[in-house]
């Protein structure tokens, strides 16, 4: 029996992950989940992983929450798009564990 | 067109990747596809990837299957969750090829 | 709020991403991110990562698109499949600017 919940995928500057999980954390997520992001193209062209300080590179931040603290975070937009994110996805998703998210 | 079929998601620590991709054949599943994780919260606190011995990576499993093979996953919940994994979420997705999944 | 979108996801070759990038600018999308995979199985089985030379890398292309965009790309299948991806699948999700998808 699955459990309904939302899943978030925020794609961020690396050097803005933490803005993001840290309003996460304060909103009230069970946590969270940084994957590397390879290369992409946005609306501010292209951009590749790799470069030397790593500065550039982007991460995707994925989320898996209750509709409480997706609302929350739907909310919280402003702040949110202040991390400058160029994905900030949401999409329904079921889980195993009640308790765990 | 697309045909509908379940995107499977887990989350897990990389050396417990391989009991969940056995138990995934086992049931029949097409297929999977293991993406690397840099870093996490959960549960039980923040996880950084890249520690020397890579031991408490996680990695992120994601299978695309029938309703069938996801339905046999989540009765298999106890084999499955005995590899601690962090996150087990499944979504509705549609595929191009009926005949791969 | 959140809109309405649509969330692609194609598991490829590394040197065929290009070759799917490209036919998502042709085809009018917002943009993409690619992931670093790790391993996989499919149909053709067992592939890891890391090899020497990286040519059996396997990545994952996410593109978030507007239905339109998302129907001419399953339209575009035959194209898309020259490039003999792994996995496309597509879902629904909802994103917080409308303009940017």
């Amino acid at each position: 029996m699955l459990h309904p919940r939302k899943r978030i995928e925020i794609v961020v500057e690396a050097v803005q992950a933490e803005a993001v999980t840290e309003l996460l954390d304060r909103l009230g997520a069970p946590g969270w989940t940084i994957l590397p992001v390879q290369a992409g193209r946005g609306r501010q062209g292209l951009r590749q992983g790799g470069d030397p300080g790593g500065v550039f590179d982007n991460v995707l931040v994925l989320c898996i929450a209750s509709e409480a603290v997706a609302a929350r975070v739907i909310e919280a937009r402003d702040e949110l798009l202040g991390a400058r994110p160029a994905i900030v996805s949401v999409s329904d998703c079921g889980v195993l564990r009640a308790e765990h998210f």
